[in-house]
């Protein structure tokens, strides 16, 4: 099973390669979390939102990562942190694939 | 650049095996979708909410889908669609991959 962790929340900046520099060191130690298979860093400049999309190979480090994270992203000083986690459905997924 | 579709919306079922058989038509078909990359089929049974994490090749193609897929899900009769927009930092995203 693989669970998906949606976050995302108002960020003013930066975005882009000053993101990438700013937040290198923190991507190469989300790398080492318990559980995690892959991470989307995601950004929107002109609605002034970042996010990520996580999939977990299991349900508690999604959970648990969750809690760590928005607690961090709070000490940041960022508010509004919206996080969600949901099963994947695997057998749509895979239907999903385009063929090319 | 990739950019990824981030869909959610509140949903009473069906969940797991009875929504793969709901909806693998749609599945294919939305496989066809021009420049789709990946659909990653979201659902939570305990929150009764669902959604997609899509990726594209290409703005126009993400705007253009949360077009058609808003004005279809509403057509079966969802409400409080949430889609949102991202572009992928994929410099970040390669950084938090882990190493095993």
């Amino acid at each position: 099973m693989q669970y998906l962790l949606q976050v995302d929340f108002p960020h003013n900046g930066p975005f882009g390669d000053e993101l990438t520099t700013a937040m290198s060191e923190l991507a190469k130690d989300i790398a080492t979390e318990s559980g995690l298979i892959s991470k989307l860093w995601t950004e929107n400049e002109s609605e002034k939102e970042a996010g990520g999309i996580y999939l977990f190979n299991n349900l508690e480090d999604a959970e648990r990562y969750l809690k760590k994270h928005t607690d961090r992203l709070t000490s940041f000083g960022y508010e509004n942190i919206r996080g969600k986690i949901f099963l994947v459905n695997e057998a749509l997924s895979k239907l999903s694939l385009p063929k090319h």
